[in-house]
């Protein structure tokens, strides 16, 4: 049995997203996060994407406990996944585990979920995991401090440094130091703004911005932002209760998390400040609801197209979208945008100062919690291969040389004295699950991502058993050519099949593999020659 | 005849990209610009988009010529498009021509091609089109003072005010400002930076930039920006002969752009500071190449990927990025930045300072083009809705409330005292072109995103004359299930057609459109219900 350390990251390492982070001594591991990924345009058909847990699986006998940091869909979203195949304790602080036991409840999943509160140690084989309260997007979220048999391992989680957050409890940046001083092997922490310098603004001032919106606007007001984010939405509430206004939610994901979050003492939700229905003057209206990335399906693109059931979009409403635009997403958004703007609405969006502030730490944020820490060894997480790059070089700026930059799958191993990244990977990537929580094949995105590009040319012929041609070959196409104009094409691709028939020796038309290895080198020739496509192509051969 | 001056954007207005605008008075009118657009990952086997120019081939008699602003994709890709069905007289500066005859070269298309200089004025019908030199980020930009019986319109094409054009030759503000003095009936002014404030940096910034970045560089440097920013090449050729480097061109579009414009006399590309080869020592190289989207089948993302026949990243290189990030190419270009990093390369992007400027002007340039020419009406081009709503707005805050904000396909129309939108839009939209040059309908296009979210399913079954199956249905499908791991599912399917068809009545089983229906039907209800998904369905019958 090893007795190294390993440091076994399965996601959010040179890819952003479902982060998954195991740690590993002798036959025992922890795992911290179990977080999904939303598809980009071209991964087709495929609702979320959750890390390849292979691993996990294979060595499920080792696992002790799930340790999450806070509620985010890209730390608690492939959860399910995990815990019906591995079921093991989960730990985290209550509203995070109120938003996992929300989706857990959707797959109908049960599980053991052990609330933690800051400073609360767990003890996990040979591990100690104490929560250390950090500041982010989202209320709630934790740092861990995890004791092992070599040194302390610190886990910043997603965090930046806000001394004065909604809730007044910011980043306990004593009890990193506390650990700092009594020595840290090894920081694993954020990368996401390694590339921002200076320090980001607190959540606070998002309150200035929209006061003075709300004090601008003379009619409805509709704000959208990420339906976790417990302080925005607060904030909206508070101000709302200011102008006099009163607050709908609409959208599922809002409704539900506000309901948790209030349940769970999160959120004051006065009942003078609740509108019963969309019934009330502009000017007594806030909506808030969901849709910051343009999502067709979201609550706000239905209003901006005119197809929302209860809220439709007047001239003098003011539109906020109070959140950031997920890479990959700003044509949605300005698409969004337009459409609002098409109806008469303003719109005020991230660009304009303040309207929303990110949750992750800036460079000098990130300094500073290098030099409370001064880890022994230091590895980068949460962004892509050129924000670990950077942050390692920030933390080599501030005197910890060692940092090493580690991806999905590879493996740090730390004896104490000496760290070295181990050569074979451990299984991982993507994993493709569809609407109904089912899994994708890879090969069947990748048929699709072809059939995307060029479509495809079925061709069904019908033989008698001397390899004559029964009737005229049948070729059904989609996505190539426009069928009902395209006859000609059509016809001339079955003569050519008809010629090829007519003209092979009778001993070749009894080998049905080699007459369809010919019929689809045919297909493939002209499509290319005469159109320069090339669609899926999949002849059938019918002995009749 | 009308006696109205009618504005017709047929693109540009509301979407980015493919401009070209129509002036019309009477019976005569005048195009300026005729540019397409590229397709976003949704738009699948497209390879270029360009207007619908319905309009202009159903009023092809009224036609005068083609006035080009400048030579970037968005304002001359769709000429060949034009031009086969409607040969006109094409007016532009020589390197706009330049770049439209390699274009037209292409596609085989021969037209009258008719060299402008600034302040240059060309009779077209009732139209006295004059040349204004304005800068953009590529040499020869020109905005256009169009008289017209009923007075000028000043159409600025995309222009920035800058003061120190790498060519000193600075917008014509004094000219702009000539017309202003005589009276001004119209401005169309590029919308694209309306909401950026200030005034945006001079191309040579860029240079300094480039040059502390050349300064430190210690190994190979790798230059990407658009092929067509001569002024941007003419700085690294430059900066390369001072840091006695020699200079490498890789990437068909920058190789033909820069050789017309040499032969144009617009680069100044010394011998000595060309590189023979790639086997040059990395301290003495730089290689500039075309990539900066991160398009995969760029020579940039090839190198990236270790796919590149010449070139070979290695740990040292440094690559500059010197151009923005198109929306919606966010995630490539990311892609593309790991991978460079995944070599050893070291990446500065437009993130960085002065690594890049923008060619379009900001707020206060905007201002002060309102200001100069002071025109009685107002109409935004180039941009987004939201774009031209705030320039709109700006225009208002200088002392021009008559701002007109309309979109591709509407018409405004002037008699000189008022101006008013008619209700009827003329034809206007995309057309999808292929990589073949030839249009992919729409319908195709639709089928291609269906198949791409969900595959499809083919069914073929071969019935006697009474209807009855004579063999078992075949099925086909892709994108759907893992069809190797599937063979349940198709079991199950097949049962169930037998069973529909082994029910019907006798007088049905005739009936070749009902059963099709029924087919459809029975499948598009099982793939819904045992794995919600809507496959393409097509059923095929065969009477044998």
């Amino acid at each position: 049995m090893s007795s190294a350390l390993r440091v076994i990251p399965l996601g959010g390492l040179s890819e952003i997203g479902m982060n998954l982070m195991v740690y590993e001594y002798g036959d025992a591991a922890v795992i911290v996060d179990c977080g999904m990924m939303f598809p980009d345009a071209a991964t087709l058909g495929v609702d979320v994407i959750v890390p390849d847990m292979t691993y996990l699986f294979e060595n499920a006998e080792k696992l002790k406990a799930v340790f999450l940091t806070h509620g985010h869909e890209d730390h608690i979203g492939a959860l399910p996944f995990l815990i019906e195949r591995a079921p093991l304790p989960v730990y985290g602080m209550p509203l995070t585990l109120g938003f996992v036991k929300d989706k857990l409840d959707e797959f109908e999943i049960e599980a053991d979920l052990r609330p933690m509160q800051p400073r609360d140690v767990v003890e996990a084989g040979p591990f100690a995991v104490e929560a250390i309260r950090v500041t982010h997007s989202i209320v709630d979220a934790l740092g861990f401090a995890i004791t092992t048999p070599l040194g302390t391992v610190i886990h910043t989680g997603d965090f930046k440094i806000d001394h004065t957050p909604i809730d007044a409890k910011p980043t306990d940046l004593a009890r990193f130091a506390h650990h700092g001083e009594l020595g840290v092997l090894l920081l694993v922490s954020d990368s996401t703004n390694a590339l921002v310098p200076g320090h980001g603004p607190s959540e606070r001032t998002v309150g200035g911005a929209l006061d003075r919106l709300f004090s601008a606007a003379k009619g409805r007001i509709i704000v959208t932002s990420f339906a976790s984010h417990i302080h925005r939405v607060q904030q909206v509430i508070d101000l709302a209760r200011k102008f006099r206004r009163k607050v709908l939610l609409v959208g599922r994901s809002l409704v539900d998390n506000i309901e948790t979050a209030e349940r769970l003492g999160y959120l004051r939700f006065p009942r003078e400040v609740r509108a019963g229905s969309a019934d009330l003057l502009p000017r007594e209206t806030v909506i808030m609801t969901t849709g910051t990335q343009g999502e067709p399906s979201s609550a706000l693109a239905r209003m901006a197209v005119g197809e929302h059931k209860q809220i439709e979009i007047e001239k003098g409403d003011v539109v906020i979208i109070s959140a950031r635009t997920i890479p990959g997403n700003e044509r949605a958004v300005a698409h969004l945008i337009d459409n609002l703007y098409r109806r008469g609405a303003e719109v005020v969006s991230h660009e304009q100062p303040d309207v929303h502030v990110s949750g992750h730490a800036c460079e000098e944020e990130l300094k500073l919690m290098i030099n409370v820490t001064r880890p022994k060894f230091f590895i980068p997480m949460h962004g892509t291969l050129r924000h670990l790059i950077h942050h390692a070089r920030l933390a080599e700026s501030v005197g910890v040389p060692h940092g090493v930059v580690i991806t999905n799958g590879q493996v740090a191993e730390i004896d104490g004295e000496s760290i070295r990244t181990l050569e074979d990977r451990v299984p991982n990537g993507k994993v493709f699950i569809d609407a109904e929580a089912e899994e994708v094949p890879e090969v069947v995105v990748r048929d699709r991502q072809h059939l995307a590009e060029d479509g495809f040319v079925i061709v069904v012929v019908a033989i008698d058993s001397m390899g004559r041609l029964v009737r005229e070959p049948e070729i059904i196409t989609r996505g190539l050519v426009h069928v009902d104009e395209s006859q000609d094409v059509l016809e001339e691709v079955r003569g050519e099949l008809a010629g090829m028939f007519a003209e092979s020796p009778p001993d070749e038309l009894r080998d049905s593999d080699l007459l369809q290895e010919r019929m689809r080198a045919l297909l493939k020739r002209y499509f290319r020659k005469n159109m320069g496509r090339r669609p899926l192509i999949l002849p059938v051969i019918w002995e009749m």
